[in-house]
């Protein structure tokens, strides 16, 4: 039930008619009063006006509803953009008689076209009204793009509640976060101790995310903790809750990759540091030669060799190893014997590991990428 | 006529059985004696052991031969991959009676194999021995690997003639150069001045050029001047046809890229600088989205402002204008209206040119980019 499971959360997901299939195209989540809040957002410099403004309403650290539209990224909108992101939010505080900046406003669709800020709202009463502990999927449904399933998650903890609801296909190379994601809990955590382990678990969750390189303008994640179950948690079993829902969306996105077949596991161990290991692999699943190759189920260490040299960090070029689904490949950079026919074998079938260990320490990452596909740059190249 | 026809200049093109097919795969470029040089070399800091070996034997700025394979980069192969460069430039030495640190080499093919260098050994007397003024094509073929043509280009100076061979079809993001190249001259110039020219010629041609965004082991460019025309040339003109050498093989490498279909020239101006300027435009044509709507004709400058936004540089999100084959789509980050269905109809046909004004300065570039086809993941996705 994703974002309504926890206590003191309710949300609905409405038509207001931005999406010309008359789909699900406008989520609402709110608490019954500002609440602990906690995000994070794209580091993209063109980022879209919905972004400025929530990034701009979190200044204080609380929020009592997020107000998400699909059908529209509201980015590459100028002025009026930012107008129409404000207007939503006054609407819904309005509507909500709370403060406009206790609003967090988040959009996602094509770049460029205007936000019809009318359909919004006009829809925002509708939609405010039909808030209930039961619409949680209506909700993640309505903030769907080319996703082909909505993407929730919930977890308990020791007396309370995490979940959450997510959407990602396309232009999702994560640089903060993933294109949108509302996670609530009704546990008792202080803002500063949200925003600390929010940091940390979305570097490791959703930053991690690598679809398809393109890293977007509306990147979005909010966590907003109602405190309503009375329990303070203790903060490691909340981050490691918090990690739980953030991966299995995360996967959930990746599982659903535009036109993507295969979800790859790629750890890379032995960097100088944690941050530099995430880098290797972004800059690995970022190359097409690299994600051909994972289409292909051909085991190219070359090619993530010539991938990790090319990034703009320290690689040694000669303490390279590389396993596929277990099989080494390659140690210190050159090619080791191995059964190619049985190992071809294998990557035919789906998913597979690649685990790579660049040999200069102790930093490792773990990176979520799919294959490139020829039905991904059909899908792509259709004008819409 | 390409490298031969400088005068002073001779060339081979012979099999030495590395490419199983039997096609020609070793290529000698030499001149009667060391001659003044000059080489760009890739950035990857996983470069090939023929790239190190190279940058190491021009630090005299003189060579008087390079020996190029196609068939096997010779990256990836550590120690042994460094003696077998060496043993190459040995042996080509022996054969020339000249310093083995005279000889340039060069390689590219599939990133991890072996080379095998026994092969060579025992072509290169053959090659020096077929060593010719009228074997330039043969020598263009012998360093062919995907491409389907050879690429080569001569122009005439006041009294003096530059020309040149290359090779690249994917795997070319060049940084600092492209995937081989050779250029002679038989004017005479200083290798200081080879060094200033061969830089700014190399930043305008080879490092604009973007197949598929993934910077090669191998890129290697060198200059040779062997001054046998008894001509010193004004440097202006000389750098004015080095520029039309390396622009014309740039393009021919565009128009050759892997399972491409379109060109796409891409004019970025009003950047801060024009190094700024090269930045944004590669960074535009690395995104598979962008390279996808490349591919279906899609004026969608949306995915433009998304990927200059995600580079590390200074990019104005408000002051992006865009125009695709002259039209108008986008004013300063805000769409504009256009006849939609007219500029369809015209990006339908081929090659187009898009203009992006980024609006903060006077710096500019222009890109040379191929689209992104579902034949290119497809090609790139067997197994070899």
């Amino acid at each position: 039930m994703s974002v309504v499971a926890a206590a003191g959360f309710k949300a609905a997901g409405v038509s207001a008619g931005i999406k010309a299939s008359g789909a699900l195209d406008l989520a609402v989540v709110a608490a019954a009063h500002p609440v602990a809040a906690s995000g994070i957002f794209t580091r993209n410099r063109s980022a879209a006006a919905p972004v400025l403004l929530s990034r701009h309403h979190l200044r204080d650290h609380q929020a009592q509803a997020v107000v998400l539209n699909s059908g529209c990224a509201n980015a590459g909108t100028g002025a009026a953009g930012e107008a129409a992101a404000l207007a939503t939010a006054q609407k819904a505080a309005e509507e909500l008689a709370c403060g406009t900046s206790d609003v967090l406003v988040a959009s996602t669709g094509p770049i460029g076209p205007r936000l019809p800020i009318e359909n919004i709202v006009e829809a925002l009463p509708d939609a405010i009204e039909a808030l209930s502990s039961e619409a949680g999927t209506r909700a993640a449904e309505a903030i769907m793009t080319t996703d082909t399933v909505s993407k929730e998650a919930v977890v308990e903890g020791s007396g309370y509640v995490v979940g959450g609801m997510a959407k990602g296909a396309a232009m999702v190379r994560p640089d903060m976060a993933t294109m949108l994601a509302v996670v609530t809990t009704d546990a008792a955590v202080s803002w500063q101790a949200l925003e600390a382990i929010l940091r940390r678990v979305g570097d490791s969750t959703f930053n991690c995310l690598n679809i398809d390189g393109c890293p977007s303008t509306n990147d979005a994640v909010v966590l907003l903790a109602s405190g309503e179950s009375g329990v303070r948690p203790d903060l490691d079993e909340f981050e490691q809750l918090l990690r739980h829902i953030c991966l299995d969306l995360t996967l959930q996105m990746a599982r659903d990759g535009e036109m993507t077949e295969r979800v790859i596991t790629l750890n890379v161990r032995g960097a100088l540091n944690d941050a530099i290991a995430r880098e290797i692999g972004r800059t690995m699943t970022d190359s097409d030669l690299v994600r051909s190759s994972f289409y292909g189920g051909d085991p190219n260490w070359g090619r993530l060799l010539a991938a990790a040299g090319a990034g703009a960090f320290p690689v040694n070029p000669r303490t390279v190893s590389v396993s596929y689904s277990g099989v080494e490949v390659a140690r210190n950079s050159v090619q080791v014997e191995y059964d190619r026919p049985a190992l071809l074998a294998v990557l035919s079938e789906g998913d597979f590991t690649v685990n790579v260990d660049v040999g200069t320490g102790e930093g490792q990452a773990t990176i979520y990428a799919c294959d490139l596909t020829p039905g991904y740059v059909t899908f792509n190249a259709e004008p819409s």
